[in-house]
C-alpha cells in the first residue's frame, strides 16, 4: 500500500460494453475510473461482453462474475470498495497523510458500501428485480424507513461541511456520492444536504470524465444488443 | 497502518449490554473481539445500555448510532470492516506481509461485507424487521436465489482450500465466517463446503472467547431488561 506502488505499472479495470438503460451510468467500473481519473494515472479498459460476464475468462478475475476488476502489473484485485481504496491508497490525490485521517476515510468507505448502500440496494432489489411487484411494494416501506433513518444520520455528520474528513475531497467523498447516487431522487428529496453534496461532487472534472467514458462505452455497443420489435 | 501502531496503546470496543435473543451472538462487536482475541492485544469493553445507542454519547463515536466503535489510544474508528481492516494491519496473525495477500485479503473482506452479505442483510431484514409478513413471503424467493447465487461462486472460489488467501487463516476468513455466520442454516446447507467453512472457524479458540465472553454480557444484564408478563 505504499503510495508509489501504481506508478509505472500498467493499470487495467473491466467494465460492460452495454448495460440496459436504467443501470446506464451506475455501474460500479465508474468508481475505479472516477478514482483513477482523480490521480491522473494512465489506465486501459478491458470490455466484458454483455452476458459473457460468467465465463471462465471473467470468473478468473471476478469470482462472483461481476465488473468491474482491477490489474496492477501481474496483479488482480476485485469488489469496488477494495479497487477504489487501493487506488486511493497510491495517491495523495484521494488519501491524506495523517494516519488519523486515513483510518476516518476507511471508515467513511465502510459505511458508504455497508451501512448506507445496503438498504438502497434493497430498494433498487425491491423496484428492479423482483417478480412479485404487489409484495415489492409492500415492504418498500420498511426499508425506505431504514434508508431515511440512516440518511439522516449521515446528513446529520456531514452537517454544512462540504467534505466528509479533513475539509478537503477525500476517498470518503468519492465512495459516499457513488452510493448516494444509487439512491432515487425521491429518496435524497428530504435531505437537501446530501443532495447537493452528491451534485457537487459530480460536477468534478474527474467525475464527468469518468461518466461521460462509461456512457460511450454503451452508446458505441448499443447496436449489438437492440432486439426487433416483436 | 504500520504494524506497531497498536501496541501500547489502550484498545476500547463498544457493545451493547444486552439484545433480544435472536441477535445474541450475532452483534458486531463479536467481530472486534475476535480479531482482537486472535492478536492477543489486551482490550477493554464498554458497555452500551440497550435503547440509549442514539443518544449523544454513542453518536459521537459511532455517527449511526450502531455498535461497534473501535477507541485506539486518542482515535475512534467506526464500521465493523474498517475496525476489523485496521487490527488486522496491525498483526501478523490476520494479515500476511506479501503485498498481493494483503490486496487479496483487502478484496475478500468487501467481499463479506458487500457482495455475500448484502442478501444475507436482506432476507434478516424480510424475516426479522418487515411488518407485512405476507409480502415479505412473496419477496423471500428472489433474494434467497440471489443469495445461493452468489453462495454458489463463494463456494467455488473457495474450492477445497481451507482458506481464502495464502493457505492460511487470515482477516478474509474472519470477515467471510462472521458474515456466513448471520445466514440461516437452510440456505448454507445447499454448500457443505461453506458450511465446513464456518463450522471450523467456529471452533478456534479466539472465536470461542470473543463468542463466550459477547453472551456472558448479555446474560448478566438480562434481569434489566426482562419484562413482567401481561
Amino acid at each position: 500500500m505504499d503510495a508509489d506502488t501504481l506508478r509505472g505499472r500498467p493499470i487495467r479495470l473491466t467494465a460492460f460494453d452495454w448495460v440496459p438503460r436504467f443501470a446506464q451510468g451506475h455501474v460500479r467500473d465508474l468508481r475505479l475510473r472516477w478514482a483513477l481519473e482523480e490521480t491522473g494515472l494512465p489506465y486501459e479498459v478491458d470490455l466484458v461482453a454483455q452476458g459473457s460476464q460468467r465465463q471462465a475468462e471473467n470468473l478468473a478475475r471476478q469470482p462472483f462474475g461481476q465488473v468491474p476488476a482491477l490489474t496492477i502489473g501481474a496483479d488482480t484485485l476485485f469488489e469496488t470498495g477494495a479497487c477504489v481504496w487501493r487506488i486511493a491508497a497510491a495517491s495523495d490525490a484521494l488519501l491524506p497523510q495523517a494516519p488519523g485521517d486515513r483510518d476516518d476515510c476507511l471508515a467513511w468507505v465502510f459505511a458508504a458500501t455497508d451501512t448506507v448502500e445496503k438498504p438502497i440496494a434493497m430498494l433498487a432489489m425491491l423496484r428492479f428485480f423482483t417478480t412479485d411487484k404487489a409484495a415489492a411494494a409492500g415492504i418498500e416501506p420498511d426499508i425506505q424507513a431504514l434508508l431515511h433513518e440512516r440518511l439522516g444520520r449521515l446528513s446529520d455528520a456531514l452537517g454544512d461541511a462540504p467534505h466528509l474528513v479533513a475539509d478537503r475531497f477525500t476517498v470518503a467523498d468519492l465512495m459516499m456520492t457513488s452510493v448516494l447516487r444509487d439512491a432515487e431522487a425521491e429518496d435524497l428529496d428530504p435531505f437537501p444536504q446530501l443532495a447537493a453534496y452528491v451534485a457537487r461532487h459530480e460536477g468534478r472534472p474527474a467525475f464527468q470524465r469518468a461518466l461521460a467514458s462509461q456512457l460511450e462505452t454503451f452508446e458505441r455497443h448499443a447496436d449489438r444488443y437492440r432486439r426487433p420489435k416483436p
